[in-house]
Order: structure tokens, then C-alpha cells, then sequence
């Protein structure tokens, strides 16, 4: 639908959540305030907080310095790591209670009669402190009435995006191998993607630069300022370079630098270079507190965070009491000094199991290091896997076929394999050779994800593997010795389908 | 979109919501299970649960009758409920401890490593079978594989029936006064609305044939099956007649019927009538536990349910875990017969909120008893109410003005008020009479809702008063001595207003 008929939609909600929510309505601000004595608000359906039934909440909170933010060297060294994984043998976790009772002491504290009370599509007054502060030092923003908007996790925040500024017929700009669940939630609204091409760094900018000169508007809509937005939920699983086992000191002394020191290590985000208010930044605590806390926020200009907002209220509303309520009391407690540690503290455990990973590769494959001089890795270092000497018993090294590829990854939680599916011996079979190999993985008992499934054109139907192929394999989750072995598996899979064994 | 186009999209969304969150995909159901020995999921990006920050959560939880069945007759029995709005003064609720801890002893047992955890956009476990067992015995389904899909409330529910079912340009049929957040939600869909006219039972039978008999395909979308939503979040409030003070008869017994009676003493859902699979309602647990829970759940056909569970993927996922597993383990711990109890419980308190606001009104004014023969209020009892001969000395009834009637609710948070604007000195004003009288009511600190929010030609921008008013005055949230007050300043804007001082 047109901007402007969507536009007095939500200008409208925003007059109706004012009565349902009990707020004052804009023409009566300042006239009405919300438990002032002598004020009564009878016009929303709000429950009495009496008939909530929890007279209070709690949980159990890990202390910041749960994690330790040194990496030892050696295999041996995993050994205090894996008793965190085996949480029987593991029960000494230091903890501290956060409790939010339903009717707080101090009307500035958390209270569950507020908490889980109806209440506009925006965070309680003391996470949207929380957010602001947090984003104010991390992220830098580059102009300063930049908005926080609480939302219900980034998949609910690029949704919100896409159907308050997106109009059916108009296009989205993308790399050509993009998250496939973003791409899955424009459809429905009829919009497509115009993908740009990758280098090791991400878009390229030539690329954009004839993508958005050649723009035809009759396909891909109107020309229009360009938002960015970004969806940046591993921002703190910045891993670093990997270092080979061989090649790698042992750090056990504690890092000293102060968060000051840290936040400035990390990759900026767009916000930092923003001065026209054209980023949209989706942050959530999924990937550091729990995916099941549903809860992050939109970083953006006032303009379109009003209009997120309008979005929020005729959809998710304000997320769920019981998960901010306990968020917030424990990141009130540990202070955001107390987060950054616990931040830290992840990054080295994905620092970690990423090494882990690699090193179970190396112990399985014969990994052959090598500098990219061109191409899509260009400037990147990256190995190169063989059979292992050991297990297929050939002297000549250069008889050994490579059956694949990577980039040590330098964040996230994934390892990208690039199969070379021309060494496969040939296959009269018509089924893509990465379909083939992602079933016999999956028949073993190995699930990974195959490349198919980021592409961009997979949303036309039009996707075809060319002889190429790619595996997305997550290091984030398996408990140690279970991604050994799969890695072993793994070998004897690719062994057999490449026929070195 | 076409319903086949959008059909494929959400098909696509099911194959990588099973890779995002790390299951078997559909081609591989059975050969993969998730977490069996010599399974490796390695495709989704899960962080590891031993990086939750929670060890443990925990709520102390009301027991289930913590609210009284009986209602007192005389407004002095009031006292003991007065106490519950004081919570300072009643501090000696009764409580038992609910806790979820990461790691449960056993499999079946919630556990916070399952709840904070990515997860298809369905209910845990737990919590699936509680909601169906509620289902099942509440509102008693007439045909046998309904599904039971969990939602983040109700406006969510509404907003992704409307997502996934309407194409722009059709319209949905509501009664002509309805929920005026329903209507924002379709307005950015470009769907327009069919008002059925209203008699003291909801939506006329004569007027939603004719409306059917008349469809016009192409100004409304093509006639297809009706779906009816059911979005009934006050289902638990039925409060039955309002008795005046007067004729109460004092019940301080308790009621001594079992579950099976008290419900089948509830109207009943559409899902009682329904054998085709064309309702879908929207239950929530936002009156009944906590609007914040922002938890609630669809029953509808399998065929539908598959279909708002993709649309659940790609925006909201599944509920917070913390919320959920908190409301799950409330539940575990009260049992059905326990929830059934609390429910009662506090349909008393509506019912005693009911009853002490219109006593209120009735002190306030002069209540004059009477029973609709015809118009919308047909077969009702209702009352006039007019300035009280206390207020102004007047010794001749007839001389008193009506200027407001209401029919009292028999279920739900809310009286509604008709306004007798006719009553009213004529004004040169050119607002509606509702608005200034609203605005008068807001200005000497009364917010109440106005009748024009709740008409259906306020989409269009066309609605117009033409001399009628309502107001929607809630009952469910103001502390007594607040509402006794707040009733108190309604009388004095009014006499103002319609020259009665």
C-alpha cells in the first residue's frame, strides 16, 4: 500500500493504543498523568496487579566472571572447558539471586506489578536506561537523538522493518548469499532481492555501485534513500585470527586491559558512521544472555523508530514481563561493566570451541595451509583438506585429492566449507553433488547446513549448484567430545564420496 | 499476494526453520533425532546452554484460592476485599515456590536449557499438554484433531490470522461497534471491513444474511468459506446478572459445585458448534494470569495451524522462555482442577468490581429501573440515570433530565454508557457533543474511553456522532476508594454539562 495510507494507519493505532493502554492521549498530554493522585484512568482493560499470580520472581545469576577471558594453548588445556559441558561433574557455578517482586519498595526498581501490566510497545524505564547506555558506548552513534526501541528478538525486528517501510513490488538490496530466514520473511509480502556480489570483506563495492546505478524502477520500484539495516547478532563473538595448534602460545594470564580498551578492539557498527540517520541496527540478547529471551532493540533515527513502534503495537506489543523483568534485574546488577565481562567472557568460549573445532579438522584432515591471491578470498589465508597420510596409505602427496576448503572464520559460530566437487569421481546422478553429500552426512547422523539454502536466488526457484558446493557447519552448541566425533564422521563420509578409501 | 504464491513462501520457511533451529527437515524425519546418541546436530546456530546466565528461576506463586467463591452482599463486606488494594496492609498472601532450573532431573521436567533455547514457534512440551487439556475440557471441541498452536498473545494471534489469510482487498465482517485495535491491525493490508448490525446479543442473524446474500466480489474479494475468529480474552469474566444492593441476598457460603459444573455454567465458544474446522480462537493468558505474559494459544484446524506456525517463524519465534516457563510451571504445580479454582476466584472479583461500580453510580445518581421492549437493548433490563434530588433540589421527578443509560454487563471489564445528548443545552459548538464531554471528563481527571473508537466507519475517517454519545468505562483496575471518587467527579462534569447545577 501507498507510504501515505500506511502512514495514517499507524498514526491512528497510535491514537488507539493511548486509550487501551490507559496512557494519556496525545491532545491530553501533560493534562493526564498515569497514577498521579487525583487522576483516574478507567478506560483501558487493565487487570488489577492484586490478580496477578506471582508475588514475586527470581533467578539464579551467573556472576560476570563466570567465564575466564584467557585462552590456554594446549588440547590439554580444553580439560577445565569440558567440565563446563558436563554440568554434572560441574555444579560450583558461582551465583547470585536477583528477585523482582510485585510491588518494588523504591517506584524507580522493577516491580512485576508494572512489568506485567499492559503497556505501550516500548522497554521498561529502566532497560531503555540500560540499552541507552550500552549502545551510547559501544556503538557510537554518529548523531545524537538517535532512538532505542525495544523489540521481541531480530527476527521480529527485521520483520517490523520490512512491513512498515517496504511497499509490494520494491526490491532489497542483499549480498548474494544472505540469511535465508531474512529473505523468507519478505516474501509473503511480495518484494525481491537485488543481490550484490561478495569479496572476503562482505559486499563489494564495485558491485553496489552498478547494482544502485543501473536500478530500473519499473522492476524494482522507486529509487529512494537507502536504509541500512543491520542485523548484527554475533557482534561480540569476535573470535579473533586462528592460530594453527602448532603455532599458538599459551595465554594463561588474564587479559588486563580495561572494557574501554575491548569495545574499541571490536569491528565498529554502521551506527558509528551514521550521521543522516539512514541505519536501522537490530541488537538481541539471544546469542548473549538466551535465544529464548526474545528480547533486543532497534538503534535508529526518531522518525522511523516511532513508526517501528506503531508496528509493535498491533503485533507483538511490549515483549513478555517475566523475560525483561528478569533481564533487566540482572543486568541492573551486574552493572554494565558486569555485562561487558560476561561479554568477554563468551567471546573467548566461542574463541575456544572455534580452535576446537579446527583442530579436530586438523586431526582428521590433512590441512595444507595457503595465502588467496585473488578470487573470493582474496587476501584471506585458508587450508586446504586432504585424506590423511595415515588413513589411506599413499607416499605421494600430491596424488592426495582435495576434497575441500575454509576460511578460518574470525567470529560467529560457524566454520563454511567449499567442497571441491571436481575431484568427486563422476556420478550419473542428477541430484546436485551437495545434495547427495548433505544426505549421506545426514543418514550418518551429521547434520550440517548446506549452501543451497543462502542463496539468493533460492526465493525465484531458480538456484542450481553449477558443480559447487558449500556446508555451514555451527561450532556453537556440541558439547566437545560429540563434535570430535562427528568430525570423524564426517572424514569417513567425504572419504568414501570422493573415493579415497 | 495470491494465496498459491504465499502458500510456496511459507512451505520455503518450513524447510529453513528446520535448519535454523536444528532440526531434521521434513525429508528426513525419523533417520534424525534430536539429542540421540550418534546424532550430530551441527546446522543451526544454538549457543550452548551452559552459557545462560540463569542457573535457576523461580516465582512464589499464589495458590489457586487465594480469592474467595462466595459474594458478599453488603458494601461493609467489601472490607476484606478493600484489604487486597492495600498491599501494604495484606501482606499474608499465601504462596508456594515454582522453579525451573537449567538442568532438570529428569527428561520430562521443564529445564531452562530447553526453554532458552531456539525452538520451533511451538509450545514446550508441557506446556501443549496443559493447553490441551484446557481446551478439550473447557470449550469442548466437536471434532477431534484440532490443534493447539501457541501465540504471544492476542493481538499477535489476530495480527497473524489477518497475515496469513487475507489478500488485499477483501474484507473481514465484524459487528458494526468492535475492538478497535482489530481494526488497525488490518488497515496496513489494505482489507476493508463489512459491519453487521448489533442487537443486545452481538451480531444480528438477519443482518450478517443479508450482508452474505448481497456480497459483492468485486468490491470485497471473492465469496469464499467464512472463517470465524474467536477472539474472546474475557471468557472467564462472566459475572452474571447485576443484582441491585438492595435485592442482594448475602452468600457468604462457599459455592460447593464442582469444576464440571462451573464450566458448563459458561456460555460456550464457537469451537463447541464448530465440526468443519472454520473457527479459530485466540486464547490468551493475559486476563487471567498477566497481560505481560504476552502468552496465549490458537484452536483451529491442523490445516491452519501449519500455517500460522510458519508465520509465527518468521516474526515473533516462540514465546520468551522465561515467560512461558514460568506460566508452565504455574500451572504444572496447580493442575487443572487448581487453575479452574483460580479462574473462579476471580470471576468473583469481577463480579464484586461489577457490582460495586454501578453501586457507585447508583449513590452517584438517580438509577431508574427499566426493560427494553424493543431498539438494540431488546429483551435487556437497563437504567436511567438522572441528577439525584439530593444533588439538586428538585421536588418534581419529571423535571430531572436523563443523561446517561447502560444496560449492566453481565461478563467482562467494562460499563458502556449511552449519553442522552438530547437532554443536553443546545451548543453553537461544532465538536461532537461526545468529544467535549470527553474532553471536560479528561480535563477534571477522569479518562474514560469515547464510543466513536469502537465504530467501524472510523477507518474510512467517515464516522459521525449525529448527536449520539457512548462511553466505555472499565471497572477492572481502579483501587475502590479511587473508582468511588472517580464516579464522584463524573457526576459533577456531567450536571455541569447537561445544566444541571
Amino acid at each position: 500500500m501507498p507510504y501515505e495510507k500506511r502512514q495514517k494507519a499507524i498514526d491512528l493505532q497510535h491514537h488507539i493504543s493511548d486509550f487501551a493502554r490507559a496512557r494519556a492521549p496525545t491532545p491530553l498530554k501533560g493534562l493526564l498523568k498515569y497514577n498521579k493522585p487525583g487522576t483516574y484512568m478507567l478506560a483501558g482493560g487493565l487487570p488489577s496487579p492484586t490478580y496477578f499470580p506471582f508475588s514475586s520472581i527470581a533467578g539464579e545469576a551467573l556472576v560476570p566472571a563466570s567465564f575466564p577471558l584467557a585462552v590456554p594453548k594446549s588440547p590439554s588445556s580444553f580439560a577445565w572447558l569440558w567440565n563446563i559441558f558436563h554440568p554434572i561433574s560441574y555444579p560450583k557455578e558461582k551465583t547470585s539471586t536477583v528477585t523482582i517482586p510485585k510491588y518494588a519498595a523504591k517506584p524507580s526498581d522493577l516491580s512485576l506489578s508494572t512489568a506485567l501490566q499492559y503497556s505501550p510497545a516500548v522497554a521498561l524505564p529502566q532497560l531503555q536506561q540500560i540499552m541507552y547506555e550500552f549502545t551510547t558506548k559501544v556503538y557510537q552513534p554518529a548523531y545524537e537523538d538517535f532512538t532505542i526501541l525495544v523489540h521481541t528478538g531480530n527476527t521480529d525486528g527485521w520483520h517490523r522493518v520490512v512491513a512498515t517501510l517496504c511497499n509490494k513490488g520494491e526490491a532489497i538490496i542483499v549480498s548474494e548469499w544472505t540469511y535465508p530466514s531474512a529473505l523468507y520473511t519478505i516474501m509473503p509480502f511480495a518484494i525481491s532481492v537485488a543481490p550484490v556480489a561478495m569479496d572476503s570483506q562482505g559486499m563489494r563495492a564495485d558491485s553496489l555501485r552498478s547494482l544502485l546505478r543501473d536500478w530500473d524502477e519499473n522492476v524494482q520500484g522507486a529509487p529512494s534513500h537507502v536504509i541500512i539495516v543491520e542485523d548484527d547478532p554475533y557482534f561480540f563473538l569476535q573470535e579473533g585470527p586462528y592460530i594453527p595448534k602448532s603455532r599458538r602460545t599459551n595465554s594463561t594470564s588474564t587479559p588486563t586491559d580495561d572494557e574501554a580498551s575491548y569495545v574499541s578492539s571490536l569491528e565498529p557498527s554502521y551506527l558509528k558512521f551514521d550521521y543522516q540517520g539512514r541505519v536501522i541496527r537490530l541488537d538481541t540478547f539471544s546469542k548473549t544472555i538466551a535465544p529464548g529471551s526474545r528480547l533486543g532493540w532497534f538503534t535508529c533515527s526518531p522518525l522511523i523508530a516511532e513508526k517501528l513502534e506503531r508496528q509493535g503495537e498491533s503485533t507483538t506489543q511490549a515483549p513478555c514481563g517475566f523475560g525483561t523483568s528478569l533481564v533487566t534485574q540482572l543486568l541492573t546488577h551486574w552493572k554494565y561493566e558486569g555485562y561487558i565481562r560476561w561479554l568477554r567472557g563468551l567471546g573467548t568460549q566461542y574463541t575456544l570451541r572455534r580452535d576446537y573445532f579446527i583442530d579436530c579438522l586438523d586431526d582428521e584432515f590433512d590441512l595444507q595451509f595457503a595465502f588467496a591471491r585473488d578470487g573470493i578470498w582474496e587476501g584471506r589465508d585458508y587450508y586446504l583438506a586432504s585424506t590423511k597420510s595415515g588413513a589411506k596409505q599413499m607416499s605421494e602427496k600430491f596424488d592426495r585429492k582435495i576434497m575441500f576448503s575454509f576460511v578460518p572464520p574470525t567470529s560467529g559460530m560457524f566454520v563454511w566449507l567449499k567442497l571441491h566437487f571436481e575431484n568427486v569421481p563422476s556420478s550419473a546422478q542428477d541430484e546436485s553433488l551437495e545434495v547427495q553429500l548433505w544426505t549421506q552426512l545426514a543418514k550418518a547422523g551429521v547434520l550440517v547446513a548446506p549452501g543451497w539454502f543462502f542463496s539468493t536466488d533460492i526465493l525465484s526457484g531458480s538456484h542450481s549448484n553449477n558443480g559447487q558446493g558449500h556446508f555451514r557447519i555451527s561450532f556453537s552448541n556440541a558439547e566437545l567430545d560429540d563434535m570430535k566425533e562427528a568430525v570423524k564422521i564426517f572424514g569417513k563420509v567425504l572419504r568414501e564420496f570422493f573415493g579415497e578409501t
